[in-house]
């Protein structure tokens, strides 16, 4: 038997998907800036793209930009907003918690100048509110918060955040990575004060090389790309047609019956946590509730090292990760764990479990089972 | 009957590409960043990749890099070499001649604080070595000229300029954007003095969204994405490992018996200039010689302004392109066109006409005969 419990690094195409990006790659494959048909026909896909992720976000066609993925949304987002209102400020505000695409891009920008407050985070991940509150001053031109940290689950509280920044200055733009969050909740950013907003295809069966970037038409930003100025100048470069149409099918799927889908989730999430529980010599890192996101368990496994542990479950079949994917197969030390206070002993010894819409009850039982044999046997190897 | 003659603007996947692309997202899904065996498969198709560009161009794997597309290829290596060697000077040079993503991406660098040279070129749109040889100083870090001109397909002289540029300043940097030359030409940039070369997956029937860039490992060069450190830090984002599979195939299938596909390109480029010499007002704007490339003819069209040529062209099924689909359909008028000195009232008059492997003499034919026909019309409705 086989468990693919590493959705959170990437998920499998669906099928709807891969059959609308092959009949686009080999029948409607013109360039959508070319003025004949073919380009017109091609164009049409990101019409109908856009007004997708318009409707779905509430918010309006031109608002709606394609990237080559999450890492560019968030690059765009943050590096093209800070240098478009560099002017009114040169202070940024994040977490510490947040992806690497955050976190280096503000270490690049501290580089050219700017100046960062990295947020703490208590025992579960969420964000101190109040920290926020007095991190924004006059300065402040971006405020950057993740929607499901990608390693733990935590939620961020991204509406009373939004309320809070605009509250303390209302020229402050905010932007959230919503590249875990995206697909597994309703996300409607107009509404809820976020500026910007990142998704990723890769991460909800869509494919991987594209992602989006919703941008408030009110927003000041600058390009990062140069070029033949599509989309409005803001990305230059031929559009990626069939990636695009891609990740629309993709999160159409996603959010066709969301809800019945999320309970399905947490029920996944439940019935693997409380088995863990039961397990000696085990914690879950941050909450396992439904206020946590439905589909990422952090576990520690007191006395086996992560990668002892992975390579043993991987063969039996099982895929889990340590720590998490994005940190390009680096065995760091996580930040988000050091951030929420996990013991030292326990920073090696954890791996993230990631479900999808895919995963079965009985891929869980079988990670459960194997688990619950392979733990004692791991342990006593080590101790000798 | 159709034509498809707008094979610069972008190609049609081959069916070798599209199955390997479907079979990687269903089925090897997994994450290279990934620790498990999905992730080390996932990663194998990358190695491959590497490995094949890397015999292919007779460079070394490690010199070789993925990124989102010819405009991020050509993006990387300018501001990437430029922001990394600024202390040697802040000089570039390229020529009029380039395409947008190169051009934008100088006139980004001007406001920026460096200043940019662009060499003239001659009437067939080829740079002038001379004006080379003179602008190259102390202070030049890097010099960009594309091997192939996407708008009238001249070939520049890039291995002359290479020795050039080295003879009068050993440390300047010199870029190839051989977007539309690669597929076409060996390309051996290590031996030709490139430093670095940009190539794009959808013009050699490749998917949309990939480039390739291939480095020195001796240049010097930042990233200009940041996030999780993929590609050894160079560029971060999740490898769009379809895609990457995808350039892959589609290069494989280009350097198959490439010899004998050019001299049928030729044939078919001779064939249809021949036929267009024989068309009342009609010049055709560069070389059409085995000096120029294989697979681009751009004709201008007196008393016919081009979209309506383009459209009533399209009505019967051919698809050309006025000046080229890289300006995000607006009818601009075309740098290249003026840089060579094409007289005013030709400049809104003339279409691009581009082949594949896949063209056929009948295509040929059939555009011709429907030039012959349609041009005497549109001119009498015009003089009306």
């Amino acid at each position: 038997m086989e468990a693919y419990l590493d959705n959170s690094a990437t998920t499998r195409c669906m099928e709807c998907v891969t059959d609308q990006m092959i009949y686009i790659m080999r029948e409607d494959y013109g360039n959508p800036s070319s003025l004949h048909t073919r380009g017109v026909d091609a164009e049409h896909y990101i019409k109908e793209a856009k007004s997708f992720f318009a409707k779905n976000l509430k918010v309006s066609e031109k608002e709606i930009y394609f990237t080559s993925g999450g890492t560019e949304s968030n690059n765009l987002a943050i590096i093209g907003t800070a240098t478009a209102n560099q002017r009114s400020g040169k202070h940024l505000i994040t977490t510490a918690v947040e992806h690497p695409s955050v976190l280096n891009t503000m270490k690049y920008l501290e580089k050219q100048g700017y100046s960062v407050t990295y947020l703490p985070v208590d025992r579960d991940g969420i964000v101190s509110l109040e920290a926020l509150k007095e991190a924004v001053c006059e300065e402040t031109i971006l405020v950057s918060v993740m929607y499901v940290n990608n390693e733990i689950g935590a939620v961020q509280p991204v509406e009373e955040a939004a309320r809070i920044i605009k509250e303390q200055n209302k020229k402050t733009l905010f932007h959230v990575d919503a590249i875990q969050a995206y697909g597994k909740y309703r996300i409607f950013p107009r509404r809820a004060g976020i500026d910007l907003l990142s998704v990723s295809g890769h991460k909800i069966h869509g494919p991987k090389g594209i992602g989006v970037l919703y941008v408030d038409e009110r927003v000041k930003i600058y390009p990062i790309l140069f070029g033949g100025e599509q989309q409005r100048g803001l990305r230059s470069g031929t559009e990626n047609v069939p990636g695009i149409a891609g990740i629309t099918e993709a999160a159409k799927e996603c959010y066709r019956g969301l809800e019945e889908k999320i309970e399905k989730l947490y029920l996944l999430k439940e019935h693997f946590s409380d088995g863990i529980q039961k397990l000696d010599g085990t914690r879950i890192n941050g909450r396992t509730g439904r206020d946590s996101a439905p589909h990422i368990v952090s576990v520690s496994f007191e006395g086996v090292r992560s990668e002892v542990l992975l390579h043993a479950l991987e063969e039996k079949g099982i895929y889990a990760s340590a720590g998490s994917a994005c940190s390009s197969n680096k065995p760091a030390v996580s930040q988000t764990l050091q951030a929420i206070g996990t013991e030292k002993g326990l920073l090696g010894s954890t791996l993230r479990f990631s479900f999808s819409f895919e995963t079965t009850d009985e891929e869980i039982d079988y990670c459960l089972e194997t688990l619950t044999e392979l733990l004692p046997v791991l342990r006593k190897y080590v101790r000798r």
